[in-house]
């Protein structure tokens, strides 16, 4: 895998610090060389629910902006995002209204970074379902699971 | 464990094949010996919500359709069913009104398809949930994870 | 890890009998050190959404309730508590209205649970949403992973 941390500097991208887990617990657990990340949502606290309050397109920012929270905490938990071997799985809440259709196209949002980000190691498995409302009214959350490279 | 092809073939079960991703991502990812398959629909594009648009029985044979999607992936993925060494984890995720409340009894759809078609391997853990909205207005998704003989 | 069976006696916690499966599926399920817990809800068989018919801090007594029935399918499948490594991942269900906006605040009944049973080890990533509706009208369902000591 190329540095990863130069492909962040190429895109412009620029890491925010971890957020602070919103409760109790942790913003990441390793399991042998399986890392899980807890929910994230996007920065800037935006509050409302796709098919009422936004729209698909800034539906699929807020997924960006989410797993640009995700990279934040892998960052932080590994020293380096070179240690990421692949992005295995990717879970999307979408806090969205009883007729909203296209939770898919929210998504896209995180799954894009993570292809920009990664390269083929960014490929992964996901899933994607509407919420009735998630905390704080975020539009989206994050939740994933990564392989990583073990020191 | 007996010759799941041929397990198949004596249920009457014929696979399809593996639809395409909805969206930028792959169908599966493996992680050690651990395949996580993204969230599979019933074919056929059904549209509606248990407890309005479908019944119970409506809701665990669109259960059961995903669970096929599911198989059909697992098939693409491992060249053979046989390399399956059991059924992990399965999540649903049921489009579902706020008063609806049998939703295990929809996820029962895809849990008796693993049973019938793995025997004591496709025992699994699971979880079941009623979503606000689902991509494409889908009845049911199905989230889930195996674990594989590797080559 | 000092003896957890102690450490729950200390808490004045005496562990349930590990409820039956809600359907056709098992309460657990193996693959290498990472058990996979299926989905609990609180004892009592409580019906109601957050949001409407309970508070916050009923929330929070029901998901600790749930965690207790997910300690007790540990117990079951372990033979003792002792053989948790760690807590690895928490999902809350929460069965809410479209305004809630503390599921987090629900979710850490559980997390607090786990944090008191087993201490530096209950650290866990987890995630929480709201769900449109549960079976049975159940207030929160916790869906679980951990990592074991393998014989």
């Amino acid at each position: 895998m190329s540095n990863i941390m130069d492909r962040l500097q190429s895109l412009g991208i620029v890491l925010p610090a971890a957020s602070e887990p919103a409760a109790r617990y942790t913003n990441y657990a390793l399991a042998g060389d399986l890392l899980f990340i807890s929910g994230k949502g996007p920065s800037g606290k935006p509050k409302g629910k796709l098919g009422i309050d936004y729209t698909t397109e800034e539906g699929y920012r807020y997924a960006r902006l989410a797993g640009l929270e995700v990279l934040a905490v892998l960052a932080e938990a590994l020293g380096s995002l070179n240690r990421v071997r692949r992005v295995v799985k990717i879970q999307g809440f979408v806090n969205a209204s009883p007729d909203f259709e296209e939770h898919h196209k929210v998504l896209n949002g995180c799954s894009d970074l993570m292809l920009d980000v990664f390269g083929e190691h960014g490929l992964h498995a996901r899933s994607v379902l509407g919420a009735s409302s998630l905390r704080d009214h975020l539009p989206v959350i994050i939740d994933s699971v990564f392989e990583i490279v073990l020191d």
